[in-house]
């Protein structure tokens, strides 16, 4: 999931999703294979509003993804391949995950202006 | 900030300041010097419920920190210390910067257990 940079999200409420999670060892082709699918395909749920993901060099990962409402969560939740790559997830992939679903209340932000040396 | 692993959040509801930022090149010394001060201070404010942070290899970093109320989060933002560290952070520090507020409103995770080979 490198890559996905920046969301740009509607004016505010809408609903993020934050998934902190660490990787365990080994299985890591099959991992950014799976987790690639998965952005392109939650990317074509309605109401997906965007996503942004880091990972470290030490395997904690955080991922948030940005949804209009908390029905378009649901079904994505509810999405069949989806529920079978976090099967996969719990059982291979991850030592540790912890996932929050908050309502985004206020947002700012954007490029900044970078002052001379 | 690295190694903040995860937050030990209480039952929701609770708040989350999400902040997505991408490095601009240089001052990494004083960014990292000035980026574990701010962990350390905002660890000591009443209110505050744990951060989790990763920064991948492409610049792009995820903060997420979590606070028991709005009240907190906005004596935070008024800490003077953390408020020229602001100041440092869009006037050298970052490319461009993304920070939403959210309400917390279900949350679920911990370690898993990993099934044999």
């Amino acid at each position: 999931m490198a890559g996905t940079g920046f969301a740009s999200t509607p004016p505010p409420p809408y609903f993020a999703v934050i998934f902190t999670n660490q990787r365990a060892d080994g299985g890591d082709a099959a991992y950014v294979a799976t987790a690639d699918r998965m952005v392109e395909l939650a990317a074509a749920q309605p109401g997906f509003l965007g996503v942004e993901s880091v990972r470290g060099a030490d395997g904690l990962g955080i991922t948030v993804s940005y949804w209009r409402d908390e029905a378009a969560i649901q079904a994505w939740r509810r999405h069949g391949e989806h529920t079978l790559a976090r099967e996969r997830g719990r059982n291979e992939w991850y030592q540790h995950f912890e996932l929050r679903v908050a309502k985004v209340e206020r947002a700012y932000g954007g490029p900044v202006r970078q002052e001379g040396p």
